[in-house]
């Protein structure tokens, strides 16, 4: 049995080798500056943060450290959203409560000295997110640890930072909610069959069409995101072809991470309940 | 700056990450039952047994541990002769002496325990070796664990074993001539441009086109060993196409094997001598 901290990268890993995977880097598709090999890199990077996450040290110091290491390619951001996902539930499931309500108490007890930690992973790398709402401009996770005065002023835990853009981030969304999509999208691995590369694939197209992408509205704007949902719908209904749109949302640089991170997410669960390699 | 075992691992992924690799797995190329999936986990089980060889622990033992946590995956003996050439590499690159004299000093302090790990490592995995002469027939091997009586009796070292089979094993070979052709591909690594995976490639190349791979000898003739060196001469001259020889050699199951190793060799040490990702 591979340990939780293990499955952790292997998720990140099967998450990129997925293939097709609609504008997401993959096997076969790469944008000029952010290639194949540096999520390979980013992966490698992360191990030593994922150890911590499953060990009994503070969890926002763990998701630090897995960014650091994550970060040390030139790619940039590869895995920052899979890893902010996976950090909870690796410590979720190396103390034994890998459900909803396991990684929902995981979240209520991260700290003021979380969040700051988690601020401080932002100067590692760059992570394109939207402009926060004016009263919470010292909050603006962009500012990195010049925001840890702000936060530790404020007394907010990590927990209570994520609920704060849960209606405008789909990861942080599944952080206030106990991870209903990333738990749904593993029992939909587990009931697939055939080789792990492919049903990632098919698990990406089917979170994709869930609703629209956070990455992609963030970058992309909204009407932007709403098309992805309609033709990643007509793709799982048979009237498009997963490899046309994803050359098409390549070209235009349309890149659904928050999906991809849920895809990791849900590899990392169903690892954990058995899917096997 | 990464560590020696982030390096092994990042050696393993981007060693078959590498396309196209005429006869190996590659991004886009896969048997039935041997995946790139396989490749992944074989490169996160094998992270543990990695550190042991970056740590002051006996070799030996590091590399059995490293192929126990490879072979935790369904598809079978993935990484066994790059990890038996990553092992003494990153000790001596964890030592600081990663070039041929130091790397010849790891294998010199190589016991009699040492061989017998790696003849439990052989427990763990079918790995595709040839007939031993007959007068070394109780130190073959494919015994696994039920050669180490012998081996005891002999007091062999695992320096003493690899040098038995140097001349039929690619890999044996490399650990008894201080590692030449690793060292030469990582020179030719460094000296190429372009994206890490197109270089791995192409190093792949020129090291298929050097000799006839010891594991294409073993499984599929010294004449189809031979067919292959040919060809990968054509494709370097300019004479034949990359991608038809991988389809060609993926199609009738030629797997250059001992290339792909000494590939991965060669990539770990051209990231520690700086190859950047």
């Amino acid at each position: 049995m591979r340990e939780a901290a293990a499955n952790g990268q292997l998720a990140l890993l099967l998450e990129v080798a997925g293939t097709p995977k609609p504008g997401n880097v993959d096997r076969r598709r790469e944008y000029p500056d952010l290639r194949f090999e540096h999520f390979l890199a980013g992966a490698v990077g992360a191990r030593p943060g994922l150890e911590r996450a499953a060990g009994d040290g503070p969890l926002g110091e763990a998701f630090e450290r897995a960014i650091g290491g994550m970060s040390a390619q030139s790619g940039g951001n590869t895995q920052f959203g899979a890893l902010l996902l996976l950090a909870p539930l690796v410590r979720a499931a190396a103390t034994d409560r890998l459900d909803p309500e396991g990684a929902t108490s995981v979240v209520a007890e991260t700290t003021v000295a979380g969040a700051c930690a988690f601020y401080r992973a932002f100067d590692h790398v760059d992570v394109a997110v939207g402009e926060p709402p004016a009263d919470l401009a010292d909050l603006d996770v962009r500012l990195g640890s010049d925001a840890l005065e702000a936060v530790r002023d404020r007394g907010v835990t990590l927990a209570e930072v994520m609920a704060l853009s849960a209606d405008v981030d789909g990861v942080a969304a599944e952080w206030t909610t106990g991870f209903p999509r990333s738990f749904e999208a593993a029992e939909r691995l587990l009931s697939d069959d055939g080789p792990v590369s492919r049903r990632v694939s098919r698990c990406f197209l089917r979170v994709l069409a869930e609703e629209p992408d956070t990455f992609v509205v963030t970058r992309n704007g909204r009407e932007v995101a709403e098309e992805v949902v309609r033709r990643a719908r007509a793709v799982l209904d048979g009237d498009a072809d997963a490899v046309a749109l994803a050359d098409d949302l390549v070209d235009r640089g349309v890149n659904p991470g928050t999906s991809a991170d849920i895809t990791a997410a849900a590899v990392f669960v169903a690892l954990e309940r058995g899917l096997e390699v």
